[in-house]
């Protein structure tokens, strides 16, 4: 059968094939570690994917740069992991300041740590909101696209 | 038929079957909703997918943002679709100024969205250079990418 | 007569004559070059203070710079002076893409360079603060100082 | 008597002297308006100067701005004051949240003001501190200098 | 023979099949032009491709945009090019001035540039992590989502 | 004797006394500490002024800032002094990098930190400038009035 026969005789496949095919494959590709991050279409199906992607490369490539043993870096890293602990201020207050900090300068993967953070902290989505139109006056529209994101990352920590 | 028999029955499989079998599936994942943003691959098949691709997402989460009820987000999404009406400077006028801020921002979306309303006041392309030339100046090499990017979606605009 | 003396018998001296003293203490040192820039209390009294300032330290710093001949700054200094230049948009549509551009990045020196030219290209008030409209909704509240010392900026313009 | 004269006459000035005089005439040009903000050695002498400075200068090109009626413009300044109204956050956390935003993004002005209205609150010290950590860490070292103003200006609204 | 029935005897498919329909399609894709850069999933098989479709579309829209013949940017473009030739400093040194600044300024594509042409420049690796730590200390936290991508970039430079 | 007879006794003061006067208080201020910093006038006399100016500021704030013992910061600083130590990069290379970013960050006073630093490892005037072009092609015309203020300040630097 060469390839032109299997075209004509393939052209009836409809959609609920085709998702089939697609599920099959999605599913396979995570297993294989093949499809690591960042693939909007793959995420879609299942709203966990977007956080576990994240999660995974930021988790993959952290390790890869603290391997290098740069004292400076090292530090650097710790520092971030401690400065949010317990203090005078809550670490839930603690997280909504990072989170508006990452909002304003505009960087997605910051912003999605500390969403994450704020969900274990159990950040309402009205409070979410309100920090959101906080960086939204202070950084202006371009924080607009950022805020989009940020709320669809939301939904799925709420789905998940 | 078990799969190893599949996988060498089907190793003839061509250029023009495997085309196929994308296209069908972009068309399907495009009308399942599956496929909404952000994906080069298929957005290079038609030169319109990015643009519509763009808007889609915009409008389906400034629903989300918007259903949420800020009021504060709300007021300025609303003094965002309001300052870019006609004043004393036209509409165009503003455009241009709200693409160069964008630029020099180096906001994707703010361009992308600058862009389109721009192309409907019928900025001519030479015009639109001269944009990239001053963002570029004021703004750096940085804004390099953002202009090829930028240089991508206005051919996209014109081809649709 | 000694300082302590002097000191008592110099008690009686009220405003005018500290006024006198002041002025005369400003004129001479602008005289002599000692007085050059950035001197709100001094710019105070005459509001032209502000621009010349501007201009002269401007001047002569960029002396300063290009005679070092650094080949790639020349370049790039000689670039900035000739993309506002006339071209499919007109020079005052530029100034105003300058100023914007500016103002969203919050380059104080910039914003005056630009109010400078824009005034001389004839840009109305009105048209100015809808300039400022777009700045402030794209770059956010922290473009808000900016306007202010843009809008005192302009005052001194228009009262020279 | 003639200007050598007079140069030799008054050669044993001294300290306190020359202190007196320029204390006076300090006061005066307080007084006269002449000196209106952002001069530090004149606001050395009185801690609260610098705070007054600020607010006054603020306060008068708000106004200069408001009167010109660009109805975007009053409408972003307006927001401005709502977006820090008591709601699912408190007005303390959302002038925890204005500050760190104002602090990474470096506006100097935005810091004050949220220094100020942070002070109303009734944020501690350690508390603040613990803000400026998160900034700094968050924003690099670039906004170190901007701690140290801020530092100074929370000392000067101590001491008022 | 209907999409049902195709549905279930296609069931069984597993690993292997996908394995091998999925590879035949990426290489398909890519030798059509139709796959030309930034899908994480198809650049994770073969190192390199990351860097060649950086370099790909790079290239090409430089193209477009240089087809535009705006003079002011071709000027930018060109003296893009010169800064970073040999002078009083050396060019390895000034590539880590460029990717230093990139990094601080958190621009990805001015990253994987500068990296580039550092790793042909015969930076090493050592070197390469005190140039991330200076970009996190100066420019804080919000750099290590680039510092991530910018180590995984350099693996595939090492690994091509 | 009242103020006014004193206003016509003194009216015949010239220039010569007045640069007189002023020195002395100038000379007399810097010894009662009253003026710190950043007051131009006073510094165009002696060109080490800024450079001292700037160095007092920061070394009294950076004490006001320690004090508090918040561990974050205080981590933060000692960060900030050790990542320029030698390493596989020299104290001199790491300078520049220093210096590049927070021009490209338009950090004046990190500027002047590095510019100080770099004087020390004994950076040429050539180098500085070619330090200075691809900050200004990288970060764009805005970082001109920066490099304004450099060029100044690295002329106070060689005049010590």
């Amino acid at each position: 059968m060469d390839s032109l026969n299997m075209k004509f005789s393939l052209a009836p496949l409809n959609i609920l094939f085709l998702r089939f095919v697609f599920c099959n494959l999605t599913r396979t590709l995570l297993s294989m570690k093949l499809l690591t991050y960042n693939i909007p279409i793959f995420a879609r199906k299942k709203s966990m994917s977007q956080i576990k992607e994240f999660n995974d490369y930021r988790e993959k490539m952290n390790k890869v740069i603290l391997a290098q043993d740069n004292k400076s870096l090292k530090r650097f890293f710790s520092l971030d992991h401690q400065t949010y602990g317990e203090g005078a201020l809550s670490v839930k207050t603690k997280e909504m300041l990072g989170l508006v900090a990452s909002m304003v300068l505009r960087c997605d993967d910051c912003i999605k740590y500390h969403l994450g953070t704020a969900y274990e902290e159990g950040i309402s989505t009205e409070e979410l909101y309100e920090i959101f139109a906080i960086a939204n006056l202070v950084g202006g529209s371009i924080c607009i696209p950022h805020t989009r994101r940020a709320a669809e990352y939301w939904e799925e920590l709420q789905n998940q």
